[in-house]
């Protein structure tokens, strides 16, 4: 029998079977009539979900394209901006702002750590920004923060509060006209539960405002292109047609379920993971407790190379968890549980970790994973 | 039953099954073994495609993705360019060039004229250029020129040649070493056969080196990053991986057929298209000779709004063809023989077309543009 392949990383994520046959069927023409359709209901749903009465730009790309059009439209040249950093999707922000010429100012946590809000106000009396740069769910270390005092400290200094929130968005709570964050960016390829290569990003009137006389140049990424576009269903470049049908399938499923109800599920999972990973007797390296509703990440035992952990487990039993990146690589694995996940995949991506511990000669407690994870999920029904 | 849909636009075109089958296989994970050996392979099949020993960058986008990039890579605030247009892609080339502040010296032809190299020569010759944008296939007219004197051209000038080849490559011969093209911008949504959302591009090393010193801001389209990342088969950002499995059955498709036997296929499929076409009694708008082998352009008949003859087309009969664009809006229509197209293609747009004209009162020679272009394709076999 082929070997079965378990995908269960942070990203990009399993596609349900019905998104699958979505983006299989036969290509349509995008400026027609049934592209039109599925195109205004997935720009309604994005809305939904973004939670604002803003559009939704979407974008062909990667989340990362879609960040770059958020420093495209907000900055020009020589601005002074704060990018918030504690890990590798972090980084990417200012290695984005840098690229463009802005005075990045560099809030630069250690990898794993949990950035403060008081910080970056701090940070913010010291020197204007234009805009401040952060991120949601922190993929490389499985920090969540809430977004409210980041965008709240933003505003008083009157800067833009931007959030990378490709990871988060769908899996847990975002709210983004009520928490007034000004521009949102995301991808499809996680809780949104689509093959990648769909971006998309929601700007507030102020970050409109502040487009319509940032300098830098933009063609692809443009915000007002794409807004003109989107307004008459008329999208201004191909867009990915076939995506855009299966992210449209995804998002009326998470919509079906409730978005509340994905966020529980979503906490749910991880007290799962995090107490199926604790009985084994490791050692989280993602905070314990239900921020961390993303990904889970732990330290590899003493002696124990966390890159060899994940190989083993990906080429021996077509369980594929992410490794460590940067500072974190060979320290730690990720157990990804945005979007497609039950407890099942849980309890499965938990006894692959045990069988391929006990098989690199790690002393774990064995059999008690699975169960106390079931457990985990059940009692947080309560 | 449900209505059959034809799609037989230039671009999107339709997939073959077997790359939507691709395509709706379950997401893997873009830094596992089974989407490198994809990547691999699909990287290796582009050098082949677009002939060439350089690089192929394989980006998530559209094709005009792929063109900003040229620009982004190439250009700094204020150079002179010159950029050639004669329809809507060429007019494309120019939006974008300005919008990255660059000299736009705009050598224009009215839609539908044909680009000659000894304008450009001469062009060249009162202003100089550091890259010359031009457009292989304009699919807004159906004009098909060599590119080779262009870049002959650009070259004697000290220019780089710049070129879209976005509906033409895998349509049309092409070889972006033997000709000298500097860049070469592509989609994988034309001849390449796969649903859109990746763009692809090839840089001499003289454009490789104006790469390392061009002042425009960039990272998603930036050329280096992807290199290095494409090197060590580690993608800069998450690709769009469905797509990509895809692509790679696509381009193994088009590599079975043999690229030349693809192009004498669009060049027969091109005759059949024009001689039903002027069979029925219609005029052709795209030139009347073997150019023109990507999509062929009819004006109406005196008396018809062709928007309203593809409207009823799409609507009545489930035949997607392209309407005008632009200057042409209401004039012509077009019809796109690229990628996954047979005779029995052409001769089902024929009957369409003629089956919607008598429904419009259109005065045409009936019964004979189907065994026409049958003909015209079996005769060119000798």
């Amino acid at each position: 029998m082929a070997e079965k392949r378990y995908l269960m990383t942070p990203g990009p994520t399993p596609a349900p079977p019905e998104v699958l046959a979505a983006v299989g069927q036969p290509v349509i023409h995008h400026r027609g009539p049934d592209f039109r359709q599925l195109y205004a209901e997935s720009l309604g749903r994005l809305r939904e979900v973004f939670r604002t009465v803003q559009e939704v730009l979407l974008f062909g790309g990667s989340g990362s394209g879609a960040m770059e059009s958020a420093v495209a439209n907000l900055c020009s040249p020589g601005d002074p901006v704060l990018v918030v950093s504690a890990g590798y999707f972090g980084e990417r922000w200012a290695a984005i702002a840098r690229a463009y010429a802005t005075e990045v100012d560099h809030l630069r946590y250690a990898w794993g750590e949990i950035p403060s809000a008081g910080d970056v106000a701090a940070r913010l009396r010291e020197r204007e920004a234009a805009a401040v740069f952060f991120t949601h769910s922190e993929t490389s270390t499985g920090v969540v923060i809430d977004p409210q005092p980041f965008a709240a400290a933003a505003r008083e200094a009157g800067g833009l509060s931007v959030i990378d929130a490709v990871s988060s968005l769908g899996a847990v709570p975002l709210d983004t006209d009520a928490w007034g964050l000004d521009v949102v960016v995301s991808g499809a390829q996680k809780a949104l539960m689509t093959p990648p290569g769909l971006a998309m990003l929601t700007a507030s009137p102020a970050a409109w405002e502040r487009s319509a006389s940032a300098g830098s140049p933009r063609y692809y990424w443009d915000w007002e292109r794409t807004r003109k576009g989107q307004a008459t269903l008329d999208a201004p470049v191909t867009p990915p047609v076939t995506l855009v049908a299966g992210l449209n399938v995804a998002l009326g499923m998470l919509l079906d379920e409730g978005l509340e109800a994905a966020f529980e599920r979503h906490r749910r999972l991880g007290r799962a993971c995090r107490e199926g990973l604790k009985a084994m007797g490791l050692e989280l390296s993602s905070p314990d407790d239900d921020s961390s509703a993303v990904v889970t990440a732990a330290r590899a035992p003493e002696g124990i190379d966390s890159d060899e952990l994940v190989l083993l487990l990906r080429d021996r039993h077509g369980v594929t968890l992410a490794p460590g990146q940067g500072e974190l690589k060979g320290k730690i694995f990720r157990i990804g549980h945005i979007g497609y996940y039950d407890v099942f995949d849980i309890t499965t991506a938990l006894a692959a970790v045990e069988l391929a511990l006990v098989e690199l000669g790690a002393e774990v407690e064995r059999g008690v994973a699975v169960s106390r994870a079931l457990e985990a999920f059940e009692h947080t029904t309560v």
